[in-house]
């Protein structure tokens, strides 16, 4: 077992502390080398014999069983591709016909954003006969109903932290003859998984955040390999057709999860996330949450003895938190901007979240008390309430 | 205006000559350095901030406008992302729903298969209530009835490298009261194109056959400006949403064709492809065109005096034709791995079809003539009933 952290695998700047991995992680070493080594040789030489040669065919598989190693799920049950977005509508579609007498999609409030979209988009396509429902997080255990087709749950709170009890949830969904589908976006890479054992229906979620595969890298999609079978695809594309170069007439799946990959692969974004996935080799999940917790608890006790004014928005307990820790704050755009140009880099989320991320594969004790010393004098010189730190970014 | 072939724009290997541009363009010169900029500079160095720092947050738009101009369409009109399957899946949703009383898809026999099934997955998800009908290629003009919702067609056929009738089909499908989708994916960078005068409702196409932007280059969709806001789309996501980072529980379209973005973009590989676009720049469409015809019919003829048995199924009327001519041979499989191992590189379609792309950025005629020999040699000497040659490979 490796101890942590493992700052060497990354290549992070100098004068950085970065508490932003949970949306975009920094860049693995190798994975350049990787990027470059695709490009010129395999694309460059290669060119169309590639496809064979390198292995381009089978790289959505050998990713997805990679991670789901990470995740707990068995080899062969995840594919990779798209986006986030649509493997979740992937998933949706798949468990409204899997429940087809059911009107019900049941969410929370506190689900990103595009989860919420992607439902009402594919209700509105489907005719509106679906109802989404999004209770406050903390209430959904006890909205699971008997008219639910899908809970659709995003594991860990994107704002606040704050982590579902996904056992307890997915064995009430069962039990109400409801479809479990979790966004893994800001587990996977984050926290100890067992989705094998806790047996949802479907599993999604993206790469670019804990999993350090770069802007945009691929989605992944998990399906419990019970159902698998049964599924019908809504995006049917030739990928996840069961002899794509037969080029057939009529849509036939492909055996078990490849079903889910929809059109072509993106080749180098899925090799720098393979290359990215080789951080995690020999790293112990548990070791890994274990580091996140100490440092966690951590910079919550650092900044708040220094910041009486920041409202922990995250849960104070680290069991029911996931890798990230959130302040309210009124000015707390302005004092991300501030922090940001002193190098500690955290991110901003509406109406007033101070967001940071909690990464002990390349963040230590000293990183947490250096962070929390710049937010104190960020907030208690009033740096923030420069007129430069107010200026809205298109992202933020 | 600049001569062709632009050979040093790309970086081909010594003694190939690639016949496979309609399959994966190859690489072009300055692509491998932009890739090495935006992993090893903009996201190791910037991280996070690179979302506006280095313009990833617009970068789909700007590369759309650059296909946009290839296209024939007006800026602003065309989004990127995604693969061509999922295009194709949001526009024809789009278009059924613009013709609610309507319950026919027309395509054709000819139709690459994946458009096909996005076809097939999407009426089956939305109840079955849909006919997909595949007329013979050259039956689709008459086949435009009233019952029609949507005719969706690929321009060049991606067998033959038969060319559609633009402007009539659309004229007719518009007459009848039908909804056009043109798939360009054979024909943008191979074919003058006039989609802002010819007026689909939507275009759609790939980047990594003729626009040379790598293995799993992200996507296309034009949307005619006219009908544009009136498109809920069925891929909601929070990429296409009027304020993405507001974070609202609610899905409202963003402006005009960004609505048909979905998540999050892959930056490294629409990076790759707006490198790869710099290939065009001063270059006429028109030019390419008539270098693409003068080769095309050099080809045909220097292959059909070597090779009585190989028989053309490509139109030989160029006007008629796309950029890619096409023979039938029983051994086409095998014929073409022995052209491979002699440096000419094409590929081969079920059940026995030799397809040959031509493209005039970086192929002359003596590379054609090459070509020609070296077919003329596998053919005649009898080379490919090599067994080594019959060996499928998982990509044909």
């Amino acid at each position: 077992m490796i101890d942590l952290p493992r700052k060497t695998l990354f290549d992070l700047p100098d004068g950085v502390i970065y508490l932003d991995g949970n949306s975009l992680g920094p860049l693995p070493r190798g994975a350049a080398s990787r990027a470059a080594q695709v490009i010129t040789d395999e694309w460059g030489r290669s060119l169309i014999r590639a496809w064979n040669s390198a292995g381009w065919m089978d790289l959505p598989a050998r990713v997805g069983d990679r991670i789901a190693a990470l995740i707990g799920a068995q080899p062969g049950s995840v594919a990779t591709g798209d986006t986030l977005s649509v493997k979740v509508f992937q998933a949706l579609d798949a468990a409204l016909k899997m429940r087809p007498d059911r009107r019900v999609i049941l969410s929370d409030a506190g689900n990103f954003p595009s989860d919420l979209y992607m439902a009402q988009g594919l209700a509105r396509s489907l005719g509106q006969e679906h109802e989404l429902r999004t209770p406050a997080p903390q209430d959904v255990a006890d909205a699971i109903t008997e008219d639910v087709a899908a809970v659709m749950l995003t594991h860990v709170d994107y704002r606040t932290g704050r982590l579902h009890d996904m056992a307890d949830i997915t064995a009430r969904a069962h039990a109400a003859g409801a479809v479990m589908i979790w966004d893994l976006a800001h587990s996977a890479g984050a926290v100890p998984l067992e989705i094998g054992a806790v047996a949802p229906e479907f599993a999604v979620g993206c790469t670019y955040k804990f999993l350090n595969g770069g802007p945009g890298s691929p989605a992944f999609i998990h399906v419990r390999p019970d159902i698998v079978e049964d599924i019908a695809p809504v995006l049917a594309g030739w990928m996840g057709h069961a002899a794509p170069f037969a080029m057939e007439p009529g849509y036939r799946p492909a055996p078990a999860t490849e079903r889910m990959r929809v059109g072509t692969p993106p080749v180098v974004q899925l090799s720098l996330l393979d290359a990215a996935l080789d951080v995690w080799d020999g790293v112990s999940m548990e070791v890994v949450r274990a580091a996140a917790l100490r440092l966690s608890d951590l910079f919550i006790a650092e900044v708040e003895a220094r910041c009486p004014d920041l409202a922990l928005a995250s849960p104070r307990d680290g069991a029911a938190r996931g890798s990230q820790v959130s302040f309210r704050f009124p000015g707390g755009y302005a004092a991300i901007q501030a922090l940001i140009d002193r190098g500690v880099i955290g991110d901003f989320r509406q109406p007033d979240i101070m967001r940071f991320g909690i990464t002990p594969l390349y963040l230590d004790a000293d990183d947490i008390r250096a962070a929390a010393a710049a937010i104190g004098e960020v907030i208690g010189s009033g740096a923030w309430h420069d007129p430069k730190y107010q200026i809205r970014a298109r992202v933020t």
